[in-house]
């Protein structure tokens, strides 16, 4: 089967060496090729390399697209691999609140917060979850982003729990997308005084859910006033054993031990990570669970603290980040957490693109087809504005993004937003 | 003679009431028209009110063009009163420096930073200025700014200060300019061992530039290691005689009396302030010299600390913010800043848009004609993606200016960037 584009006069093209997640720090060389050209066939990369070999090696269909990258930089598409993009409302009202003092948890404990997204989202059908997921989705792909997570959790019951995981299916989204049923993200008013009650419900759910493929992964908010560490212990074991892959929001405000925990169970990520200690470090890199980290919902919370990203990193640990999107961090570019993620949590501007490729698809399994330029792999790839990645995060608060190549297609930048 | 523009059907227009600078914290509320329109003659600003008013009075010309805002949100394009954007080079690579530890100090120190700058800077011509300047002026103007202040300070000699000055107002971009030397704004090798020298040279151009017109403002970086209180003192008492209006950099790592010192010359503003003192904000105060705040910046240099911005506001000052765009902090986005400004520096969503504005106009002596949307202003006007304006902070990292009128003209927001 001949190939129906090739991207020449790439100046420089950046990816990985090797497969799966990328350990950090010192050992995280990217993989460079100047003067490079890619050849793509059925939505894959048929060939990357110096563009003299690869004009050498490619058969080309007559039609074929020749893309012209006009000597610009060239990477992966980036990956987000923890999103709450399918909500109803905005909750942009809570600024001055926010900005009045009131944390995430007396937001939530006056009734605002989650359960106002709650209700806002129980009111829409799958239709309309839909439109405006797919307007997130727009966004966040202008910006770069090819492939997502998406979790549930605004339902916080067991129709609307299943319309979000249908509306993540539903969507005709050019964007990639991997589904996390999250039902116990909070306790709804319904069950506050019995959240073990709740959790029973949802754990009710996981068979069917796994069985219909509605979702890949299971996960639970393991903080204090949600979920403790045996609630979450118990949601997740159930969820393996229904066949589930895990994941788990831990040591975001308190540390009650959820990411070893997780990382115990076999978690594929764990998520937030601002207070961890070193025993939960030294559990993910035994287990080989990656750690996630949001520096938006750093700032949108008022923390000034952060993650031990370096420290991570130095242990060995692919450190992948990602946007956190939901209505209390509503960033759907990841070029700005590359950004944050360089200014704030002090990483490099090669460790900040392994983590968000390479390691963002292998803390959502898609380490073996996404996150790379390499033969075999999806066609996603970004051609940049610039000649460089490091410029991304020097010259941030614009879109760097030229032309994003998604499964072997051009999409326009401007994609209705 | 009749208006040749209508923006029609604008859900929520907002402004702020009165002219010149707006006192902060409490007193900082936006004038709200909903249902808005506005007429447009001849690059200014001929009629604002509810659209219902406003058509029964509109004198529209033939030909004269509607534009439907489809119910957003409707502010006045936004002013950035300090940038240092008219440069040579790029500086990315001092990104792994900076994240190893070295501070903006150590770097000018070892030969890197502003020097290299000025090495780059020194070898183009007006038309490679002008070109490097048009580029970054369009990023901006896709962002909403709609006018800049721009200094010099990357020449360091007579001849490159001149060209820089020159090349600001060379240039034919939409984008309104006021222009102030800063030719203090480090010290070149050449007069390493005698900082007065290079001082009284500075000096020396005065007469000539206030003369010529390239220059409405002068300007010093009052600093440790860079030009004390006694040389700050000296420059600015000169520009003022030689009819300059007056800024100076002060307080953003030593404080060295450079705020109060420029306040009492009459300083029509103090930039970056992070480490003014009660004394600095009571003399800004009483001398109406306006505080312009560059949160950017506090990232760029990894600074955790941040500026009294809602204690200035608390005492009336009217805080302005700014870019600061230069080789180390590239940011050509206000709304960036606004995000930062928020998420950092605790101001509310009407504060930043006043800081941005009305302000920052005043901050660089044009809020009698720019950042507000009133008769017989001009015409600088932005039509958002959203209908209110809390969104551009709480949705941050995305471009949410849909439509730039500039001094009457729509600027398409694809303009070549």
């Amino acid at each position: 089967m001949a190939d129906e584009m090739i991207l020449h006069n790439i100046g420089k093209l950046i990816t990985f060496p090797g497969e799966g997640p990328v350990p950090g720090g010192s050992m995280n060389e990217p993989l460079i090729i100047e003067d490079a050209a890619v050849t793509i066939g059925e939505g894959k990369i048929t060939g990357v390399g110096p563009g003299k070999d690869i004009w050498d090696q490619a058969d080309l269909s007559k039609d074929a697209e020749c893309i012209d990258c006009n000597g610009k930089c060239v990477v992966p598409g980036f990956v987000d691999p923890h999103t709450h993009l399918v909500f109803g409302g905005s909750r942009e009202f809570e600024l001055g609140m926010k900005l009045g003092g009131a944390s995430y948890l007396d937001i939530l404990n006056a009734g605002g917060g989650i359960l106002r997204t709650m209700k806002d989202t129980r009111a829409l059908t799958v239709e309309q979850l839909v439109e405006q997921m797919d307007r997130r989705m727009n966004k966040m792909m202008i910006y770069g982003t090819t492939t997502v997570e998406i979790k549930s959790g605004y339902g916080l019951d067991v129709d609307t729990e299943l319309r979000l995981l249908e509306a993540i299916g539903a969507s005709n989204h050019p964007m990639d997308r991997v589904a996390t049923f999250l039902g116990p993200h909070a306790i709804p008013p319904e069950y506050r005084y019995d959240p073990d009650g709740f959790l029973d419900l949802m754990i009710s759910m996981l068979p069917q859910i796994s069985r219909s493929g509605l979702a890949e992964y299971a996960d639970i908010f393991c903080e204090r006033n949600v979920f403790d560490l045996e609630q979450s212990r118990r949601f997740l074991t159930a969820a393996k054993e229904a066949g589930l892959k895990l994941k788990i929001h831990s040591d975001e405000i308190a540390n009650l031990g959820g990411t070893s925990m997780g990382a115990e169970l076999g978690a594929v990520s764990a998520d937030h990570l601002l207070v961890s200690n070193d025993k939960d470090l030294e559990a993910m890199r035994k287990n080989g669970t990656i750690p996630v980290l949001l520096p938006g919902t750093l700032m949108t919370i008022f923390e000034d603290r952060i993650p031990r990203a370096i420290e991570m990193m130095e242990m060995g640990l692919p450190v992948a980040l990602a946007t956190d999107l939901n209505p209390n961090c509503m960033v759907e570019s990841l070029q700005l957490i590359q950004a944050l993620a360089c200014y704030r949590l002090r990483m490099t501007p090669n460790q900040v693109l392994a983590a968000t490729t390479a390691n963002s698809a292998a803390a959502i399994g898609m380490g073996d087809r996404k996150g790379r330029i390499k033969e075999g792999y999806d066609a996603d790839i970004l051609i940049l504005k610039e000649g460089s990645f490091d410029h991304v995060v020097y010259n941030f608060g614009v879109n760097h993004v030229d032309t994003v190549i998604k499964g072997g297609n051009v999409i326009n930048r401007d994609i209705g937003w």
